[in-house]
């Protein structure tokens, strides 16, 4: 491609409305326009890195033999309906009407559709396992759609949904599915996480999400430094701490504290954070004889909700209650000393001697206190979240805590829509059998912006070979002034394009200094210029974004060069 | 590919809501699925085929220098109500409220928003001539949407849009989209022709549909056995008659008929329709002096409301007159002998000499009329449909009338949009200048249904090897009853593969019957069997499904045949 056959659109100003990198780079370097709040226009440079995403995607998928399709855009609610999810849904869905005054949607995902296709369409056990996928627009009316193409409205996803007559078969090609997307991400050149994601009510260790890591990330994600285990923060197990607790060696003494400021009121006491503790009560359970749980961790830990949630105590879903409004008891001054209720202790609270607390009085805090002795523990559980430093729950290393990008998730959903939507087939005896489900997405559009959150500097994108818009750019320097430039340049732009190599050739009237600020804010990864100069030694000089290290090469070690480097 | 994992969803039974052959087809062949009225699923055979059509589509292109964009599908009413066209459009515009109650509406077409983007983007001249494109869902609530994914209400389309500073460049970019547009449809291995189109208020003749001819086409089109001309019919020019005249031979004479049927009330007369004329009422526009224009055509022939609208005594748009209701006078009795008012008379209807007429009186016709003698002629004027055998409006040939199905069009749509948006650029010499503007659509979708009703038989589908599902299938009969055959079925396969052909391998454990009558209506172009009985002589069958000849072949032969067959 020549420049002066383009559309660059690259901006020297980053627009005021940009709040990320991503979307900074992605306005400056001409790959995005918005028409709309959270509707855009991909512009050539944008489309052409959305295209290298789409095509690793899908061959990925057709490596493990996944079948593409193309549903609609537009849905009949009734299927919605049938699924539940008309109701269920709030007005992220967008709900339209047709002409006739029939109901309507636009998807923010395909179950539904796939669901009555299958059903449909497959009658036999033979004809399963099946996994069947497309990359469509879909649009989920944000509440507040912002960082560009990151939370847009309208945006690109792969989706594919696979079905199987037992669990085994599932979670093989779940397994399957989580290799493709370590593959994809690999491919991308993308630095990513697969993690332990949370179930919600469904259950089971059997759904993960893949980030890619970025300082920008919207998701805390803990991994370990000794294996590959990656969880969300508030999935990972925090392990119990090793080793018997201490004795008790001091008595409970109050203390009149002033504030409510858990750091500012410790102080006098000479109490360190790690050595106190601090309560919540939620309410408990129809399981459980007691109108209030307490739930206590260490000062220095934070409530882990997902987790508390699921313990069988607490009522689920997790209502904290206003121990000010309820008791008149403000919340610093909660403790388990005489608490009314069952106690959860998490384990690392629980492992305290001598610990502080609130005394269930307003204004006063108690010191060495002990469990067992001074309060009871109903159930020692783990209900913080990890931090920096906790051992991993694999049992290798220490965990690390970085920001993710949400790129992908996979998920086990069971028998959710086939039940509901009545997806079976007959069985190898002849009984009908309710199929199990698995569905498994990929955010394409997102994927550009994440891989800008973590491929960037100060003068731009620095794209990985495959998700650049081109990977190498030619630059003649001054070209119109010099014939052997424009001739050199020529020849090898010729080369470039018979040996097959993505190029850009930079043939506009510019000077030097801006073609090279704008093709470093686009990203392209390798640059080949060619001056006067160099050209008195029959050589050009080569660039990489990556690292910016020049050497100078050969005119006719240039393509070779390059393949190489794009191998 | 192999059938076993793959899903062919093949049909036995004709579904009794598919009325025409491409409809019924799709959905036999397993290629489309209904989700809702005029919304499908493509499944995948349907979707391959998509892409092939998608892919020579966006090569064309791209060899024009078209730059690939993406818009949203979701458009803001806003750039509509500033085109006029929000309140121009009925409700085959889609119109939505976000979940903030603002206006949007599902894109028929993107002129607004490639408007607004290079109003935006383009501030110079030498940024021009410039041609975007995209190949993106669109969505058209059609008020009967039906025939499949022929009048669908979400389909797949090319589009694409040039903006110039003067109509040379534009007219340029146009020729170079025809010839684009040519290329693509003879790439696809279809009987196609551009037709001159009507280009409605804008004028010119800077508009060309592309019709694929079958049958079943919804239109008309005429075009020359002795050259390219072809047109719409409505748009075809229609000769006036050559040499003079004959001179009046008969004296004129009033003859009482009965009933009102044309055909049977000149029998009794003696007179053929080619000797008579017709007559219609239509309202005269301010430019003359005079309420109403009597329209004159063969009584053979078929006024053409289009043409006569275009002439400048007729009032625009044209209003025919009910001449019962406004004058007692039925339509079948209308003449011109002593018509008050302007009488337009087409050219074939006034080289009559002693023809019949109306007499406008109930009941009354007359004969031996002659122009001039008896009426007068305000114009003469083309105002009638061509018909075959016509002389082609070129000069060459003559006229034939087939059916086409339009699954392209191209159009100079001048400064419409970019006077309404104001898009323009600074000249060359500093003046802010109003860019003229092209669209250019193909019916991606559209095209894959037209190939079939061109494109079929009985038995099913003949694709052209550009447009097939897949290229070639192996057939192995009884591969589970026969080592042999099974060996040398997946020796071949795998040769096919590494040869890069897109090959089918029915490796079902099926009747042969069966497997034939599936890959001959999915319309896979090359079948390769292998059966016992030919192995003996180390051979194995090849048929074409174009014309059904079979030939034997050397195994080894097999894939240089197949690629001699595909080049």
């Amino acid at each position: 491609m020549r420049s002066s056959q383009y559309l660059l659109s690259t901006l020297k100003e980053t627009p005021s409305d940009a709040e990320i990198v991503s979307h900074q780079l992605m306005l400056r370097a001409g790959m995005i326009r918005k028409v709309a709040a959270g509707l855009y226009t991909w512009t050539p440079s944008g489309l052409r890195v959305l295209r290298k995403v789409e095509k690793v995607v899908r061959e990925e998928m057709e490596a493990i033999n996944a079948l593409e399709i193309l549903m609609p855009m537009v849905q009949p609610a009734d299927l919605w309906q049938e699924s539940g999810r008309w109701d269920d849904y709030g007005p992220e869905l967008l709900r339209l009407k047709d002409r006739n005054q029939r109901d309507f949607l636009l998807g923010p995902t395909h179950e539904e559709i796939i669901s009555e296709l299958v059903r449909k369409e497959i009658s036999s056990y033979k004809q399963l396992p099946l996994t069947l996928f497309q990359i469509q627009t879909k649009f989920r009316d944000e509440i507040r759609p912002r960082f560009g193409v990151m939370r847009a409205r309208e945006f690109l996803m792969k989706d594919a949904y696979s079905f199987h007559l037992s669990q085994e078969s599932l979670q093989q090609a779940y397994d399957q599915m989580y290799q493709a997307y370590c593959r994809i991400f690999e491919r991308l050149g993308l630095d990513y996480r697969p993690v332990i994601a949370d179930t919600g009510s469904i259950g089971g260790h059997s759904s993960h999400e893949f980030h890619v890591l970025a300082s920008s990330g919207e998701d805390a994600i803990a991994f370990s430094d000794g294996s590959d285990y990656a969880a969300n923060v508030e999935m990972a197990e925090a392990l119990p701490p090793t080793g018997e607790r201490a004795k008790a060696s001091m008595e409970m003494q109050r203390h009149e504290v002033k504030g409510d400021d858990l750091a500012a009121l410790l102080q006098p006491l000479s109490v360190e954070t790690q050595q106190a503790v601090k309560c919540y009560i939620a309410e408990a359970s129809d399981d459980i004889d007691a109108e209030y749980v307490l739930l206590v961790v260490r000062a220095d830990h934070e409530l882990n909700t997902i987790k508390a949630e699921k313990h069988p105590a607490v009522a689920s879903p997790l209502v904290l209650v206003d121990s000010h409004k309820a008791h008149g008891i403000h919340p610093a001054f909660l403790g388990p000393v005489n608490f009314d209720g069952a106690v959860l202790v998490d384990h690392s609270a629980a492992h305290l001697a001598d610990f502080a607390c609130g005394s269930s009085e307003n204004g006063v805090w108690l010191t060495g206190v002990n469990w067992d002795r001074d309060a009871s523990i109903t159930a020692t559980v783990d209900i913080r979240n990890v931090v920096e430093g906790d051992p991993s729950p694999c049992g290798n290393g220490q965990l690390k805590i970085a920001r993710g990008i949400e790129v992908g998730h996979i998920f086990q959903l069971g028998k959710k829509y086939s039940d509901a939507m009545k997806v079976g087939v007959l069985s190898e005896t002849g009984k009908h059998e309710t199929l199990t489900m698995g569905c498994y997405g990929i955010g394409v559009s997102r994927i550009v912006a994440a891989a800008i959150e973590q491929h960037h500097d100060e003068r731009g994108i620095k794209w990985p070979n495959n998700l650049a818009p081109f990977q190498v750019v030619l630059i003649p320097m001054n070209m119109h002034k010099s014939a052997r430039v424009q001739e050199t340049a020529e020849k090898l732009y010729q080369s470039l394009l018979d040996a097959g190599v993505d190029v850009l050739f930079d043939d506009r009237k510019e000077r030097p200094g801006v073609m090279f600020t704008d093709m470093e804010l686009i990203g392209i990864p390798h640059q080949v210029v060619i001056g006067e100069r160099n050209l008195d030694d029959g050589m050009v000089e080569y660039q990489a974004r990556k690292d910016g290290n020049k050497i100078k090469l050969s005119i006719d070690d240039v393509v070779s060069h390059l393949q190489q480097q794009l191998a």
